[in-house]
């Protein structure tokens, strides 16, 4: 039987008023970090944060977004190469973490430590929200966290003990996702196929009706992933990499 | 009681002759879908790789690294802004996939999905090693998996059952990798703290030994993770980013 945690999982956006105790917290993030690692090299650090007044202004990165100074513990999962880069120099080396494959090695690092803490903090009954908006602002988050150079925010998790139980999320058929040996590409039947489930969702028509919308498609190409802002948003990404380092 | 799986588990490079069961691996991959995904939208396509010229081939682009070859599968976890695009543009939308945003939003939900995969199928009794090298040969990959524009390959995992349980390796302490409220930059005192037992470890002064070196830390500046290796990788990286569409 596969992991039951895992198969009935929901992302949970409403928290109990309890806290999370520090000792499980730091058992979690111990235990995640057996999850594997570039080189053994662990190219990450971990914010916690607890702080009213911290929340509030981290909140203020994220849109606002409620969870944020809701939940007890806020979690800001890092691309670190500095720990690494001082390491070498405190030890008479010189490597190369200012550049690119190290943006990309450690934001790997990052999300496998993240996404195991996930696992084993749904598998302890705690509730979670991924908060997609940490590359989305990082030069605030970089400030707000004295980020140094090197340093990166990739992910934000919202921990705390479920309030609400929502209603599980709809997924794609497996078959729109992989493909054996070779990619093979999609065509006008394919996407009806893998689509058609979400497409009928009552929710999916729900959103359609009122934001007066012929397809699901446009909802996002014209409201969640609009062009426009996505392209500014990516310049300012790029830009916080050149500062952060990364970029030359 | 934390996850005992993921608590004693092992990075396994070597793997016993049998299959692993389409069944199992398509459950698997199933039940990884429940990871935490951007807006839902599964920015996301596994390539399953079990022919064995294929697999040969990609060998090639990851060094020849054996496990590769003699695993019975091979996953390639891919960003994949390509299908959304496509469903945007069947459904008279037009959305912005084609920049940095798109490629950091792939990269994390490719990677949720990839971990929550690891922890589920090591729970099942498989043996993982992900292959650090899939970012280093991109165009490679691209071209033996026929990856169309706006997808890319993030990760590989290379799947089997175990045929060894070699020792498990070390962890930095936690107190090096967390931080509260504020980032605390890292000085000579907390290096040495962290870095000890690291240094201690008896292959550590084997390999320090053998190549010659003073410190630990020379071994990867020197050798693993040279300075002019990783940055002409980076130049190399960006030219396939801006290639299959994700940089200007």
């Amino acid at each position: 039987m596969l992991n039951e945690t895992v198969r009935e999982r929901r992302t949970i956006r409403k928290y109990e008023r309890r806290d999370v105790p520090e000792e499980l917290l730091e058992g979690l993030l111990e235990t995640a970090m057996r999850a594997s690692t570039m080189e053994n090299l662990q190219l990450y650090s971990v914010v916690v944060t607890r702080d009213e007044e911290m929340k509030r202004r981290l909140a203020g990165a994220h849109f606002n977004q409620p969870m944020v100074t809701e939940a007890p513990v806020v979690l800001t999962f890092c691309a670190d190469m500095n720990r690494f880069d001082r390491w070498c120099r405190e030890r008479g080396a010189q490597t190369g973490c200012d550049n690119l494959l190290s943006f990309v090695n450690g934001t790997i690092d990052a999300l496998l430590l993240a996404q195991t803490f996930a696992t084993l903090a749904e598998e302890q009954g705690l509730g979670l929200c991924y908060i997609g908006t940490t590359v989305y602002n990082p030069e605030q988050i970089i400030e707000i966290l004295g980020l140094p150079r090197l340093v990166f925010p990739i992910a934000t998790l919202t921990v705390g003990y479920p309030a609400e139980h929502p209603q599980q999320q709809d997924r794609l058929p497996l078959r729109g996702v992989i493909h054996h040996e070779r990619y093979a590409d999609y065509g006008r039947a394919e996407i009806d196929d893998i689509y058609k489930e979400k497409e009928a969702l009552p929710e999916s028509l729900h959103f359609m009706e009122i934001n007066g919308k012929e397809t699901l498609a446009q909802i996002y190409a014209d409201i969640r992933y609009r062009r426009e802002d996505i392209e500014a948003i990516s310049e300012k990404l790029m830009e916080v990499m050149r500062a952060q380092g990364f970029v030359k």
